[in-house]
């Protein structure tokens, strides 16, 4: 596959627009993200954003809610749609050809959205209800509760909200949220796929150029929860989350962060994978991620596990992150890099992924990353600079949170 | 995109190998389709093929487990490993150039698996892991329950088994089951991406065309369970399930059956979303999809909501699919027809999704279908024949499951 070619424009209000050309493929992706995720939700209104986003699909510039899901349907979008610490992120797939009026509509939705008073509380009902169907789910459920205790305020809400504050939100609070927070500062959006750079550059002036507003400021840091927690449910299995600090997009060491998670859970022959769960079966899924805010980086692990082995499952997790930085092998380097290689060459033939990274990477660092410049970055790593990384940023200092029914012992 | 070239070769021994050339891709996904799926379990040993599934992965040909895990991954292979009702699926996607080492492997792992006794019981945890991963997640608890009760024994049984039986698994009835499932007679591997013909076939001849084995007799059926049923358990939402018959792959009006589940489950305009969600904020999450195996097609639906809206949300969904047969605008069928033909060229640009639709269709068509054909195919539909065919086979004869803190009515 050729390499992208990849166009960015930045409006006077703000409004960036990064679009990556893909020759060969017929279809189109695109990602917003509005500056109005749950970091910015009030303190006594958690979850809005969330009803926000339902609430903006239901009828915008000339069409009602049912035309409007008509249209969109019309068109063979796929729609996906998502709150985030930072964002709302509104995305969607569809045919190249189509492309320009899903933006006609997508304009309308964000900036000309009705808001009908009157499905106000359907919204909400359906964000109580993702709630309630994460109360289920206790992998998501144990996840929740590792950010909110890893993250100081409000970095570790759960976007979909608190309940109690759901159900007391107001129309008007809610409308006013959608002035401030819908705006075309710092907004993003990205496209990926087959089209004219020329037209849809014209096309999104068209649509953006015009708009006004200012970012909302910045929301402050507060404290984090306690480092440790157990949720006492009866579950079949135990879950444990980890969590403990890395580097951001911006550091020069990002790329040593995302190979030494590699290491510890890239494929099957990752330490996790090995020590946990091929050498002694103690638990089906187990696996660690990379995870970025803008000032920081995070890695979070999951191990799903019997309950008579959680404890040796968590003490062998431990293990495993604490001993990292002692030594790190050639072929356990050289792996980590083909995997790492051999997905974003994958993700490179996907409009939907290609969008989705453009976009977080202008949020990140203001310009997009081409394949081949990541390519050459982790390369360059030797295993001697990933030992020098992990000894300044070893993994330490752990959050710590199990869900089951009985509590583990959590090491000093 | 340019239409994909499908080559298709069957080896003597009925080995099939079919492979779609793909132009302006990096990449190659493959997908073994090989005969040892749920169905062909033995009676007093369900669960026996997952089992056997992680097991054949741990060491093969001249490398032990942990040699093979540093293979794949070091070509950068990401897996995809699955029983479903008929097969063993074991997939795969990296970069084409990776392709014919990964084959080698492949063959190594279905033919020449070691089936280290001492790593029996590793593998049988695992799966017991598995099970109990499910019974945390009420959605899938719900799922499994519905096909059991669907569909008759042994087409309606949960791959991962049952705790006892799995327990009780000893390794010579494993490693029997081996010899005789994993067999090339029927197997089907589909390759789609970047490759060269002539060598591929040479590749997969030099490494399947010897092989011997003829493919188990199809189990008799037996008898499905109760049509209707309750799984009581404290949960935040109610689940509730609903199955009903439809048609086959292989039937004139299979496209008719997959528009009217479009006409009900297609994007945010179907009626079901619109009917239970939109219009009346019943429930987070609710679809219908269309299940195939090869005697008969199958509607499963879920929802999943408030436990006071539950009782609600199964009438109204009852009501949608019974009136479906009485009429359908051509406004609906156009946008369900739109929905489809986007997703096929969607999925005609990822490598996964071709190998994985190719092996399919392969099973049941003895053919690869193109994406024109299908579009097409699909095109040619109106609404008299949509209403014909869903006259012919109504939404009726529901199985209808329910998991949550009180049981619902269910209508006659």
């Amino acid at each position: 596959m050729d390499p992208a070619t990849v166009y960015t424009h930045q409006f006077d209000n703000g409004f960036v627009l990064v679009a990556e050309h893909m020759e060969a493929v017929s279809s189109a992706s695109f990602t917003f993200l509005l500056p109005a995720g749950a970091k910015h939700d009030p303190p006594d209104g958690l979850g809005l954003s969330s009803v926000l986003l339902d609430w903006v699909f239901r009828g915008a510039g000339d069409l009602d809610s049912r035309q409007l899901d008509s249209l969109l349907d019309g068109l063979g979008l796929h729609r996906d749609s998502s709150v985030a610490t930072s964002h709302a992120v509104l995305g969607g797939a569809l045919l190249s050809d189509n492309l320009p009026q899903a933006l006609d509509a997508y304009a309308d939705i964000i900036r000309r959205p009705h808001l009908p008073a009157e499905q106000l509380d359907f919204s909400r009902q359906l964000v109580l209800q993702q709630l309630a169907s994460q109360d289920d789910d206790p992998h998501s459920k144990l996840m929740v509760e590792l950010r909110k205790r890893h993250f100081p305020e409000p970095l570790g809400r759960n976007p979909l909200g608190v309940r109690d504050q759901l159900s007391a939100l107001g129309s008007s609070t809610v409308t006013d949220f959608h002035q401030k927070a819908y705006c075309p500062d710092q907004t993003i959006l990205a496209v990926a796929g087959c089209f004219d750079w020329l037209k849809l550059r014209e096309k999104v002036s068209s649509l953006f150029a015009h708009w006004q507003g200012q970012i909302p400021p910045e929301p402050k840091l507060g404290s984090a929860g306690p480092k440790t927690g157990h949720l006492s449910q009866e579950t079949a299995q135990t879950h444990i989350g980890i969590a403990y600090g890395s580097v951001p997009l911006t550091h020069p060491s990002y790329y040593h962060a995302r190979l030494a998670v590699a290491v510890l859970s890239g494929g099957m022959s990752g330490r996790l994978f090995t020590e946990v769960r091929e050498k002694r079966g103690l638990c089906y899924s187990v696996s660690a991620r990379h995870h970025i805010l803008k000032d920081r980086g995070t890695v979070l692990c999951y191990a799903g596990t019997a309950p008579e082995r959680a404890q040796q499952t968590l003490d062998v997790t431990l293990n495993e992150l604490k001993r990292l930085p002692e030594a790190i092998s050639q072929e356990e380097l050289d792996r980590a890099k083909i995997g790492l290689k051999a997905s974003l060459i994958m993700q490179g033939e996907s409009t939907t992924a290609r969008s989705a990274c453009a976009a977080t990477d202008y949020y990140h660092l203001d310009r997009v990353r081409s394949l081949d410049e990541i390519s050459d970055a982790v390369d360059a790593v030797t295993v001697s600079d990933l030992l020098d990384h992990l000894r300044e940023f070893p993994p330490t200092d752990f959050t710590i949170v199990s869900l089951g029914s009985e509590k583990l012992e959590i090491p000093c």
